[in-house]
């Protein structure tokens, strides 16, 4: 079947560029003697999850823990919740999950570091567990080197709790790739005190685990990292072309949709909206529009309803039918196709695949 | 179970507040003879669909094809899909819907009535059919009540088609109900005007269909109206009460969260972010934040990533600890319910129900 057959809106990856870009970022990683630890979040999919393990990834990060659970069921044997574990029916689930697999949870407070000990060592398993540092997003993560490092410390001497490292998130980095280098290195310097300290108390980091996609590229110039997670790299979006880490071209997700209206001048509407896109804005948050459009690049999709997708045609060259197909890059793939159900796969136009997003809705 | 029992996040329905939000609507369509077809685009339930039809709504509203077919499956025997049905597969999903229950669709275009037309006579079935009119939102409908005369005159001859009446979505007013009374009388004159016409020709408008929760109430305003549509009325949301078409006593729907890390000073973090509460903004865009915190008002949900809420604590006047518990009314409960697969239902803070949200996802 041709993807102009699928109905719409559909969801369809290209999966020449999905084996690139899995590729790409192995061979970044295995070249830099860095451990790749792709992050699911942004597919969510038993089977992309494997090619990526399969490709050279050293295991998954995951959010949340519904997602370790079907990535544990579908066979993958490694994987880091980078999320604080919080609450006795949570912790239930993390210790089941340990003793399947091998499981690492992060977590910027000592508080969290010991219920999960407790819950570990009640159920005879134990957590690998990496202490979080804020790298400057102000979300998640102890504020200083000394603090994380004293952090480190009391969690190394928890029972039921095997410390493995330092977790951070560079999410605040909006400057492109060629911009990163001085950004990156204080973050790296703050990390090596933060080891140093540590190495002389006698505890040894096995893992410093960083990056994202934006500064995936980048994490060979932070001395002190060990693993990286990106997670957009798979198929890549608006987001991560307009923040210069990717080119269209590397874009493997576009969202097909179909003209459904053009009774209004200089508009057309398309039979997507906010329930197909996502209502996320370009990063940054000043750009218009909801998508690229790479039939029409001129296409503003310039507001949404739920279901409705507003074109501005005005820079299009020329009127929209009814019944015309388009393709949108969307601004942050993470979140648009976190509202199917279903993504289907194509080579050169013909669809040779569909997945269940299996790990979608898992909020907790 | 309390719904503090409730591991989270999790989406809680106070059913006590849901029924008298149903109740409220039913007895005002009652009073003022109008039909009630609410939109079940806000809920997706079928159970919640069936307490509406219960309590005195003559039918339902769709948006999506999928949403039609969960509701007929589940018992519902009379759907409005508000939405332009376009493409060979929708048409036949259509027709087939049509030979189990009455099903009504809505359309701006000649074309798109000529084809559901061809596919019901083809498949011996009759769809009703809407003529839809732009009440000023610019979005779908025919522009003047002259161009929407001769289109429904047209629709009247199509074989296939039982031409049924006018849709119009008043969805650009965004005053409160009581500023709305001269808007809703341009609407009005205007779909009188095509009345008119149509009356002059032979033509007879069974429906004049409008509404939506923030101009429900104002509906005996419009003369020319039948039936209204409203959605969010079920729950309300921020968006209703920052509107001042509801209070907040009225939101009968709030996201359950837990604080996960306190590690920034004046922040906190909770386990739900643009995957848990959507990426909406108020409407209009200019205010701040992502929700109500109903255990304190002055907290502010002020950024999210997809699974973090960037809490501001500053103006709460406590600090806030990890694992405790809030409550938030989203700014948009519709896309909000669309991101899960569960909702609880809950009476004096009592869990007494759990639903499946049958029909999210269903973007086809």
């Amino acid at each position: 079947m041709h993807v102009n057959e699928l109905d719409t809106p559909a969801l369809v990856v290209d999966l020449d560029i999905l084996e690139t870009n899995l590729r790409e970022m192995a061979a970044y990683c295995a070249g830099h003697g860095l451990s790749l630890r792709p992050h699911i979040k942004t597919h969510k999919i038993p089977a992309i999850a494997q090619m990526q393990v399969t490709s050279g990834a050293h295991g998954i990060t995951v959010a949340k823990l519904g997602e370790a659970e079907v990535m544990a069921r579908a066979g993958i044997k490694d994987i880091l919740i980078a999320y604080p574990i919080v609450g006795t029916a949570k912790l239930a689930r993390l210790t089941a999950l340990a003793g399947m697999i091998r499981v690492t949870a992060a977590t910027d407070s000592l508080e969290v570091a010991r219920e999960i000990g407790r819950a570990a060592k009640a159920a005879g398993v134990t957590i690998r567990l990496l202490a979080e540092y804020d790298a400057g997003l102000r979300r998640c993560g102890v504020q200083s080197p000394e603090g994380l490092a004293t952090l480190a410390t009391e969690m190394s001497r928890l029972p039921g709790i095997e410390f493995a490292g330092l977790l951070f998130f560079p999410g605040h980095i909006r400057v492109p790739p060629s911009e990163q280098q001085p950004i990156l290195q204080v973050i790296d310097a703050r990390l090596r005190t933060a080891q140093d300290k540590l190495f002389r108390w006698g505890i040894e980091l096995k893992t410093v685990s960083g990056g994202s996609t934006p500064t995936a590229y980048q994490s060979h110039l932070m001395k002190t990292v060990t693993e990286i997670r990106p997670g957009t790299y798979v198929f890549n979006d608006l987001n991560t072309v307009s923040g210069g880490a990717a080119e269209i071209s590397r874009c493997a997700l576009t969202v097909h949709v179909t003209v459904v209206s053009t009774a209004v001048e200089g508009r057309a509407v398309i039979d997507g909206g906010s329930k197909t896109f996502s209502s996320d804005r370009l990063r940054g948050g000043e750009a218009p529009g909801f998508g690229y459009c790479v039939d029409l690049p001129g296409l503003v999709l310039e507001t949404m309803s739920e279901e409705h997708g507003h074109l501005n045609i005005e820079a299009a060259g020329r009127p929209l039918r009814i019944g015309e197909r388009l393709r949108f890059i969307p601004n942050h793939v993470c979140t648009a196709l976190n509202l199917h159900n279903e993504v289907w796969g194509a080579r050169k136009g013909e669809v040779v695949e569909r997945w269940d997003i299996q790990a979608r809705g898992l909020v907790k």
